[in-house]
């Protein structure tokens, strides 16, 4: 294993930390808080670090796939554990295993929260809070993947193991120009998204917490009540918002280069649509005689809707008491998620259809057995490596779903709590039902289950294998035998 | 598709069928219940409609998969609409819908009721509804293969549709042998069951029902309160004979060969027993306390967890009021299910073996990207196709489970009963939680649901795609051109 280049690579990751902690620094300053501080202290620290690690260059820069995966699992396990010094250390978020929670939930765009309210937070933390969402929604390595040169195949290596996705496809044949290009459009769509809510009435330190929530689809909200307080312009604003960070950014790459008809074709993006549609359909005849006013009922089940299966997690109402057909539909919306190639969380729409489309064809076989019918996708037949790897992958996370509420119900908290609360972590949504509804939180919950939450939130964000395998025995008994060498 | 083939194996059940419901007639004779007339009309009914069926013999017997499923899912679908007849006929069961589900539910060895009380049904109608379970338990169809010539493969067509598991074993290499020795072992089990509930305490009348719903992994009891009101020593008796059942019968053939080592080193049989005891270890730790006695909480935990794991439902107690950490066993429990080639339901032991050994396999790729390991089963390398199977029969689970679980919803009764109700139902188990819980029934379900659950209690026994490929679409195609040319 190439250990020198994956610690050259956390260096590069702490150093880039510490330039974003500067932003808050900059929030400080801006509202006089003394917060400020610990944000300024983290952020000198990590640069410091960084450079320390970074001067030894490695050998080689060559990356297979297991080197791409521990990197990345790696570098997203040290940007949480610096990342929730400045809650600890300027004791907002006494307990560190709750900061480093709230850390991670940041990052991997969950937004599961254990605080009881935000409101009474600095801005210095609510605007790190939200920030972490923008920054885990694209991902830092594929932001490494501009800056730093890796050879031949070693950045596609690391890129797999970020972006989400059945498959990775790459825009452009160079790498990294297909970073700059998803981060072009990541960075405009959220100016915009910024620009249509000062229009709405909200202040820039808001619009921008909120915009950066939508765009990571993150769900950290700012006020205690998330987006329920604001008027009816700037909900409509963020639900569209989220519906299109949800969408797979190949089809704004296509709109780039004016193919508008591949946009549109695109099927994933067709069935995201569509999926969204029904959902919103469902619920807003089951909440139409709670809500009274057509109108309210539409603008609340598309919020939710839209909130649910992009995985942002704002809201616009206590869901909690909505009828369970509603209910029961988010909770199906949560395990289908976005688009791959977005910053949606989830198994992803792609997955779903090629598993149904998959059990389809087994069917088929069934009755013509001599027929040979490849599994098709977006117009292409899907290679069987695709299929194999798309069915595993769910496999993995059916097991480290069980698994996981296993252990929480440990704690005795009800099963609709322990159950959503998981869905609600390893598909980085954020909000469960129950206990953990739109107005609950996870600060009740006993270390051990945080911990589970903790792992399931970076496995739904790495999707499972990068993160699983740093608990592979074979990799350990790997680098201890090279180290002996 | 071989049309003439398949209407005489229908004709022959309905034949079979006739004749078992000749038993109940024999229970009313011996209690001088009116009740028996009906089962005498429909053992009549029966007997002369298979009988006129198959006057014509088919000019061929060959049999593909495709012929295998249909004619198992038509068989038992017919199978369960002549035998819902005298509990209609008699009403018993007033509506048809219900004793349809009733008879389904039997058949199935699924154990689901829609009757609030039982034990003001007639003894013919319990004997029936128990004496379904038997039935369904080994399969009709692996009962006919010892009777009807299938030429070739054909019988194995039938014999892989009808059979639970990912793969289906032949004990010795012809197939009627094989059906001979597994009913042999089935019937012997039965008896010595019913002759130690004897020794026990109960009549003969109990005794049998309470063994053909074990022996079945039915789980329909004859009183109210299921085997609660009985003493230690049946509810020990009951607990053994569960967990025997939903052994892999392939043990009890090394047994009988008196290759014991064999038996007991056979992997999938090892895994059921440590989750069997891992599982009664966590409960009784939880239910210690509310329970009081060691001997009383090991007794309950023990049947729980072996009535559940084999899917049959009876219970001792009701587990409703559990703590939430034995119930979310339980729940774990109910999509585990037993071993494959025993009676019982569920996913599976073996699949689950090799679902989470197809995890490890992927893992140890990531890290060994050139090794060539092939996931390992009962010490012999799994076929690929197994593998594949395994993984799509997964995935075809989990989509009816989520689309059962969206139509269920509608209702509105709460996210545990909906969740569980279907769980108790496609894994063929009966009691779920809450309203459907050990004291609950189906009862107040609505028509549609009722339907669902129907179809989702064949699915589960069929091991879904028998039944699913009777609703493709290119099934009726063919069948159409065929009697068009």
């Amino acid at each position: 294993m190439n250990r020198s280049a994956i610690g050259y690579i956390l260096g590069y990751v702490l150093m880039v930390e510490g330039v974003l902690l500067m932003l808050p620094v900059v929030v400080a300053l801006i509202y006089q808080e003394q917060e400020g501080v610990w944000y300024f202290g983290t952020a000198f620290a990590c640069v410091l670090i960084g450079f320390l690690i970074t001067r030894r260059k490695p050998k080689s820069f060559l990356f297979y796939l297991k080197e791409g995966c521990v990197a990345t699992a790696l570098s997203w396990i040290v940007m949480s554990i610096m990342g929730a010094m400045p809650f600890w250390l300027s004791k907002e978020i006494p307990s560190y295993i709750d900061a480093l929670f709230e850390t991670i939930s940041g990052f991997t765009t969950t937004g599961a929260s254990i605080l009881s309210e935000v409101e009474s937070l600095s801005h210095t933390a609510l605007f790190w809070r939200s920030f972490t969402h923008w920054i885990g929604g694209m991902g830092v390595l594929v932001f490494l993947l501009m800056i730093i040169p890796l050879s031949g195949g070693s950045n596609m290596n690391l890129m797999r193991a970020e972006s989400p996705g059945p498959s990775v496809g790459k825009l452009v044949p160079r790498i990294q120009s297909t970073a700059q290009i998803l981060y072009v459009i990541y960075f405009g769509m959220t100016v915009v998204e910024t620009v249509l809510l000062i229009i709405g009435g909200m202040d820039v330190f808001e619009s921008l917490a909120t915009s950066f929530g939508t765009a990571g689809t993150g769900g950290f909200g700012i006020k205690n009540d998330s987006i329920g307080g604001y008027s009816s312009y700037i909900q409509w604003v963020v639900t569209i918002f989220m519906i299109l960070f949800g969408v797979n950014f190949n089809a704004y790459y296509m709109i780039l280069l004016k193919k508008w008809k591949k946009a549109v074709k695109m099927e994933e993006v067709r069935y995201y649509f569509f999926i969204i549609g029904i959902s919103i359909l469902i619920i807003f005849f089951n909440i139409l005689h709670l809500v009274g006013n057509v109108w309210d009922a539409l603008r609340h089940a598309a919020f939710q809707v839209g909130s649910i299966i992009t995985t942002t997690g704002f809201s616009t109402t206590d869901f909690e008491q909505w009828p369970q057909t509603s209910k029961t539909v988010l909770v199906l919306l949560m395990f289908i998620g976005a688009c791959a190639g977005s910053t949606g969380g989830g198994i992803k729409v792609s997955r779903i259809v090629i598993l149904v489309k998959t059990v389809g064809k087994e069917l088929h076989s069934y009755i013509h057995p001599k027929s040979i019918r490849k599994v098709k996708f977006e117009k292409k037949p899907v290679e069987h490596e695709v299929v194999r790897s798309t069915n595993v992958y769910f496999i993995a996370f059916m097991l480290i779903f069980a698994a996981s509420v296993l252990i929480v119900s440990f704690e005795g908290k009800g099963l609709v709590t322990t159950f959503t609360s998981v869905a609600a972590t390893i598909n980085n949504i954020g909000p469960g039902l129950e206990l953990v509804g739109p107005i609950g939180n996870f600060g009740s919950f006993h270390p051990i289950s945080k911990l589970v939450f903790m792992f399931d939130m970076l496995a739904g964000r790495l999707e499972l294998f990068p993160l699983l395998i740093l608990f592979h025995p074979a990799l350990w008994k790997d680098a201890i035998k090279k180290r002996k060498m």
